[in-house]
């Protein structure tokens, strides 16, 4: 028996969702629920309103879909997407804000919050600048050390280690990867076709081979707990839909990275 | 023992703090925290940040003044005085998200939040409209239901009692009434001072006599619970300062809401 | 020559434009563009943000569309559609900040500002309250009184004609009407289809006879001066497609109401 | 009279003023108005709202003050003292957009806008990086280039000489510079009293001298068109008041740059 559990994969796939506001729709959150196991709902500060709360959470209730939070800068205009230089004790606090207002939904659904995973801007400079990192990791630690951190390699991940909370390394479907594992996206990704078949294939061999070839060439190790999909582009639930059927074959069982033992 | 107990008379003084804003300074905060019991906090929507959020739990912490939620409309611009014609379900969702914000800072200061009490516009029609009052009802059970309700006499406090929720019933130290309890405030009250010891003796008054007089010079019935002081007013310190000491005067233990037996 | 321009028929066709935020995208104003002649554009309180504006203010000098003020509350999560329960200074204030907003834009491309339209909850509120509408038409006054006023009949085109602005009559191509004209649209309406054919031979009859329908069945005079189109409803490229299409063929001139004699 | 004239020497007193938003008052323009000839008003972006923008216009009007644009980043919470890192292209539309919305209320006032004064964080950088300097500039160009640039020596100054603007130099009667007249602020500066007599007398000899000398004890040559006065300090009155009874002792005459042959 403890063969075959060790024996087991397991891959988790997450995406960003609840990005809508008000009357402005963003994503196609119904049809992406149905392929991922894990999502990083918006809090108000860079999208999404407390109505979109409730109703991803509710959503993702239905699919069985783990929740966690998605905290952004305070940023609407911005999406998020351009730095706002706050101190590292704003940082803190406005994560912490985002995590409540979420984590009120949650509760209020019989749902627990699975991770944290900063957004945008925010997402890069998390790994990038130790004290972004650590505000960040702190604000997990002081509302719920339960939680687990999503994000690639970097500060964040390693004070959050270090700390002692769980860590889910990710890797994108459709992006390019630099030596540093600083994600490479086109800026105009939204509007462009992946290859679903091509996605596929590389996710599972990354996976299988436990490195990702950067665009240098060079190969970088990484040991994936969770594959990146995005909701809003053109393709996408063809996408998630190739990934999720080529991991699945290939014998890993799809999960949300919280109930991986 | 339990004949002392009986006899003994508690009252509760509270007061809306952390209503400033990044630079924006409002009240003061500091200096009415050492008269107070319990505080309802602003969350961002009408007033506060997440920055004041915290440091106005640190400072009722210091203080050991019990803590709440006070929720508003979504309109900074506007400091919640004036409506925002949402629907019952918005108002749950917005008060659900507020509750949530607050409570994470609570939590990671080791507080509890002890009550809900809805801010300016929301704090009348929550009382004058079923509906609203419902709304934040829902919103107090399905987040905390060991949170009481602060407030005046109308379909939340109907509302929250018939729920199960504890209510506690304010009178204003500085405000006049209607024959139905709604609050009379002058618009330019915030520049006006009030007479520290008719206030005092007022409130002594209205507490031990179990009733107030209205603007119309009718008494109406109403068991106080808490009393509410402003601390933005010309001489608030002065006002606060002799209504606890006058309540004191006449035998009554000033205390929380929440800690009282 | 003279003759001939008493019998020209002139019509304009309008749009609500302008209406996207930040990364989020509403309507297609693009395609719209094509097909409309005059266009009101949305100032940042309500929806668009300054870039949308620039933007939309270039697209309608490459059709050669004239450009309008299109104020709203300053509301951006419920889009306007809900009262701000606002004094007639705010909203003469908030006009006046809208309206100047939206000039600098139109100055900086050469362009002149054609007409205010108020939108959503306040489109309906400067017709139906007269001190809404007062305040509206005293912005207008204060700013720029060269500008027309678009509206339904309300107390705004009272107020504004009466104070010597240019008022048009608008009739939208896919709402009904109550007999006060106040206009009537389903909740759902973004996400219903409108037959192109039979709104088209709506509108004309409305134009030839100078009346339109009621919903209870009653006729009320018009004189249209605009048609309205939606951009955001399904096929709503097909439906002012038609309308234009058909207006032309009756003889109709299409033109923005400001280049009218 | 020629020869009186080239010997007159003038100076402008100038301040930012404008920053109250909604209930939130800051600073006390009412006051400062008395001493001052320009002012910089905010426009809602980082401070300020519609009413209070038309108010201060008002009291600028009654005290025949000249008035100015204060842009700023879109951060209300971080009053627009911390970079929000926009595009060159974002910063030429907020600045389009802000000086719009001012210059209407300017217009429904019969004032003019005298100049335009970058708030802040857009402060420093509009001196300090060239594309942000580039942008300002550009906004003023294509909105109203007979505006005058208030700032720092830097990019900023440079192009809009360079583009044909006026500018004027500005020295603050409360600020320290480094070499290359970066302003040098205490973090604690709203708290700290500045003495009168003392800043009086180092403005008249920078002006007199035509040179300030900086932090490192060096001297630099400025030229200054207009005193930067605060109104927000404990005893901002008393040093405006200083300032101007000093520089009028000493023979300048007091005038808004604008109003300057």
């Amino acid at each position: 028996m403890e063969e075959i559990m060790k024996n087991k994969k397991y891959i988790d796939i997450n995406a960003d969702v609840g990005e809508s506001f008000g009357v402005y729709k963003l994503g196609n959150d119904e049809e992406l629920m149905k392929y991922i196991t894990s999502c990083s709902i918006a809090c108000g500060f860079h999208a999404g309103d407390p109505c979109v709360m409730r109703k991803t959470i509710e959503l993702a209730k239905k699919h069985n879909v783990a929740i966690g939070v998605h905290p952004g800068f305070p940023d609407l205009l911005g999406f998020g997407r351009r730095r706002v230089e706050i101190t590292a004790q704003e940082t803190k606090d406005y994560v912490t804000y985002q995590i409540g207002a979420l984590k009120a939904f949650a509760e209020a659904s019989g749902m627990k919050l699975q991770h944290v995973k900063p957004h945008g801007k925010f997402w890069h400079l998390a790994a990038a600048e130790e004290p972004v990192g650590r505000a960040l990791v702190e604000a997990i630690l002081e509302t719920d050390p339960k939680m687990a951190f999503f994000g690639r390699r970097g500060y964040a991940t390693d004070i959050a280690r270090e700390k002692g909370l769980r860590v889910a390394m990710e890797i994108g479907a459709d992006m390019q990867y630099r030596p540093d594992l600083e994600g490479v996206l086109s800026s105009d990704y939204k509007k462009k076709e992946t290859n679903p078949r091509e996605a596929a294939e590389r996710i599972l061999r990354i996976l299988d081979e436990g490195r990702v070839q950067a665009i240098d060439g060079s190969y970088v190790d990484i040991k994936v707990d969770t594959v990146l999909v995005h909701g809003d582009t053109p393709n996408a639930i063809e996408v998630v839909s190739a990934v999720r059927e080529s991991l699945t074959k290939a014998g890993y069982e799809i999960r949300a990275f919280g109930r991986t033992a």
